[in-house]
């Protein structure tokens, strides 16, 4: 016990917990009700009861057959951390009755989770409905307290990985994929979630700076249209000179370089007339800036027509100087049409004017993209390198919620169903294990549940699946592999090896080799076959009887 | 200018700003590009040049005309608290090119925004598209490094305030809202923004601690399934005496005195056939917990043949020793239906056994409720009291973002405009003035934008009203009262009277009361007529001038 006390002193204290905390995330960050409720088990002595809650979710999000997990890790730390201050307890105590006893905060004082066990399936798997994501098992008063901030901690973080990964899988392994939802993600911690668990779900860089700093995410971000509107003219350009890359000499006069080359763009380009003097100083201004990795929004007055020519005007000239340019953004009109209708005019003046890699400047588009967007970008043909989502990605705005719920399923040793009139929110009794099934191929099968003291699936050993509600359906399988998903990550007063919590990095890691691990099928945006999700035979006899068991026979009347 | 700059401090360290800082808004809660440009103006000296930027939406969210403007108070805290830490700048500086300037960092190292100036329509007011709900000026670059904390903390602020006024429309004064939504809502953050939001925007109180004891909201909460499915039987009640509330005696065998109600009910109800035990042993032990405002949740296994004979039971049991039971919460099936059983059953009893009072035990309902769902039982008739309601209300699921932008209309005094194909999209320029015109009705009728420097419309004069865009919409007004629209919150270095940031309670009343004046056609729910939203004459004139000067010319080809 003692050794057990010690693992979890190690998760708070040495650093083992990656990351740092969410100062939002206290066990205040609760329903009241679940504080009424452990008043309501102190009253009757009824708080130090074993009970067995599984957390899962009901339905795939956004239409599809899969969901990836995410989440954990803040849960483990919560847990870790989970103490009532003195300030605390008097705002529970102020929020409770009048007459509630005294004796029940001393004993929320010394409440904390080391005789909570927390079994979870690793963050960043892919996982299906039904099947418990969490079993949390302990005295029953603590463990309703964890409901609250776990099922907050997991919904938006499942919901929002899962979404990206969807935007990924759309969108292809080669292109770049950047978060930019800060500005509309739902408050300051749905931005910094948001940019946390796309990164989980496969994004490759945000621009949220501060989820940068905390996470340690690839950030990226050149300039906006303000940026180009807030020059008038080329005269407000007052320092032209601009060293070459290697130090060697200086050029004094950039600007006019920029507009010599950008005459001879003009010829190239055949259309005649000035392109917007203000986008032109602001993008010579920016390349001053950042001459190494110039970037500019092409759109702000007209792509073709001003936008580009002044992109690679300046960008020829930083090439005269040594320097690269990075690329350009399109943020408005038909991305499709602009990113080719620039992809060929980079690729001329590669061809003209002899400068190789002209042609594969990063082309990244923006503007209110979400899967359909992509789809149809794809089907169109599009010469887009890079693209930045943010509104529908962060907020999850195709299904902006995951009903993941936190059940009891068994309590002093007997199991515990909640029925429902609606057959999909009946919950699976009895403290459970669950396995994963691969087929030959290497894909993953079915997932089964069983009784705590089923033996395991054996590699090579047929066994039936079957549906936990519908009686026809079911499935022998014989298993080529065999996972056990639930892991120990917080082992209460047991003396239990804890599972690593591994660094965003390897979660992420995980997530994408997880994704391209699965069936296709399962996985294509229209129609997808759904995952099996099944429970062992022994268990679905149980489940049966006891729902015949709980049920109110029904009187015709 | 001390004289201002004391204001500032005032805001910032006597408590003027209410409430607590949220301390994941730091000047990092940003979009790298802010910081790429803050450096890009800097290398140009052109950081210092005073800009002018609008914040404003384009469209009204839920397909309704009008908004509920919020999170202008976080703005403010966040502004007064502006200050890049040592630790923050050598992030930034990592973030950006290894070439930037040290002397940047130094810059950034004394910024903050004492020479910035922000004027705001009060938080809580019903606003519109196209108005700027804050004008904010200084320096280019300090300000570019508060649009993105000020949309984030915006949008979602007012997205979910809009949609709590919404819920409080369809479910009518007489009822009380309960926000349910924490376990659902994006984030930790998000749920504790939208409890503070949704009771701004009409909701009277929150199931979410944390944001109670952060905002002073009411709380609320009894229990949940997993209460009640933790008993297996009345055995489990080892304590079974309770004292009268005037404490005159002790009742010994409390479970008796309800098994004695409960089998008068049966006779009254006409059902046969025992209730389900292990819930009345749960209802029982709640009753011990809280006798004084004893709430059940009826549902878990059928609530007419268990829940509210149960529940009936132990309340009239209560008010044999002079408690007085609070009511039931349904969570499931047809809530109009099972409302109108309830109360039925509740008035049976109270006419029965005369219990005065018991027919109008509150009712409250939750599961998966909207507008949608709100609007139905109003219209199949229902018997609720109260609806507890959480994923659609937190999450905006309706529609889970606001477009809230933030552009530059003026730098070094020249107005700027930002066009787009889409002429939704254009930016209204100039440093302006708003003002909302009130018929004579007492509604108002039309908002209007001017320049600066004309003069406020008069009571009693007439003044033309322009569509911004289009040429052949505009009204003459004949306004009886006239409010300008945006008032000083953070005066930079003007020694102007500040506008006081009220508690909570007055922006919800400001926001309930604001609803309650709008004219009945703007407010329905089925083609709401929108409101109209103008600029004067002169500003017109100015638009469309600037307008044609800056668009390219096309070419026919």
């Amino acid at each position: 016990m003692e050794a057990a006390k010690n693992n979890n002193n190690e998760r708070t204290s040495n650093g083992s917990i990656h990351g740092p905390t969410n100062p939002m995330v206290t066990p205040l960050l609760n329903d009241l009700y679940q504080f009424t409720m452990a008043y309501a088990y102190w009253k009757a002595n009824k708080h130090q009861e074993r009970a067995v809650f599984d957390l899962y979710f009901r339905k795939n999000p956004f239409g599809g057959e899969y969901t990836v997990f995410s989440g954990l890790e803040e849960c483990i730390r919560f847990i870790a951390n989970f103490k009532l201050s003195e300030d605390e307890i008097d705002f529970v105590r102020q929020s409770l009755s009048p007459s509630c006893e005294d004796a029940f905060f001393d004993y929320l004082r010394g409440l904390d989770c080391s005789d909570v066990e927390v079994y979870a399936i690793p963050e960043g798997t892919v996982v299906f409905p039904k099947i418990p994501l969490l079993r949390v098992e302990g005295p029953v008063a603590a463990v309703q307290l964890l409901e609250t901030p776990f099922v907050n901690l997991i919904n938006f973080a499942s919901l929002v990985s899962t979404n990206a990964a969807r935007h990924r899988k759309v969108a292809g392994k080669s292109k770049t994929l950047l978060e930019f939802g800060l500005r509309r993600a739902q408050g300051p911690d749905g931005g910094i979630s948001a940019s946390k668990y796309c990164y989980i779900g496969g994004f490759d860089a945000t621009s949220n700076v501060a989820a940068g700093k905390l996470f340690g995410i690839p950030l990226r971000g050149t300039h906006s249209h303000a940026f180009v509107s807030s020059y008038m003219s080329l005269d407000e350009i007052t320092d032209r000179s601009l060293r070459r890359k290697d130090g060697s000499s200086t050029c004094e006069d950039f600007v006019s370089l920029v507009q010599t080359w950008l005459s001879k763009i003009q010829l190239l380009n055949g259309v005649f007339g000035e392109t917007n003097q203000s986008e032109l100083a602001a993008f010579i201004s920016y390349a001053f800036a950042f001459p190494d990795n110039f970037l500019a929004l092409v759109d702000t007055y007209d792509v073709m027509r001003s936008g580009i020519p002044n992109f690679c005007a300046v960008a020829l000239a930083l090439g005269d100087l040594g320097y690269k340019a990075g690329g350009i953004r399109l943020d408005s009109g038909d991305l499709a049409y602009l990113s080719c209708q620039a992809r060929k005019f980079f690729c001329s003046i590669e061809k003209e004017f002899g400068v190789p890699g002209f042609g594969k400047l990063i082309i990244t588009a923006s503007n209110d993209l979400n899967e359909e967007t992509l789809d149809a970008l794809n089907k169109q043909g599009h010469e887009v390198d890079a693209f930045g989502i943010g509104t529908y990605l962060v907020t999850c705005y195709a299904q902006a919620a995951l009903g993941v719920v936190f059940k009891l399923v068994d309590i002093n040793n007997q199991p515990r169903i909640k029925l429902s009139e609606d057959v999909s929110k009946v919950s699976i009794p009895c403290k459970k294990r669950s396995y994963r099934l691969y087929g030959k191929e290497g894909y993953p099968l079915v997932d089964i549940m069983t009784g705590e003291d089923e033996p395991p699936p054996k590699v090579g050993e047929r066994i039936l699946c079957r549906h936990p509600f519908q009686e026809s359906k079911r499935a022998y399988v014989v298993p080529q592999r065999v996972e056990e998903l639930l892991r120990c990550y917080w082992p209460g007063n047991l003396d239990k090896k804890l599972e690593p919590l591994p660094p965003l990095k390897e979660i992420r890691e995980r997530c994408i080799n997880q994704l391209e691990q699965m069936r296709p099928d399962h996985m294509r945006k229209l129609n997808p076959t759904p995952y099996k999700v099944s429970v062992s035979a022994k268990l679905y006899e149980f489940i049966h009887f006891l729902w015949l068991n709980e049920a109110p026979v029904g009187e015709l009347q």
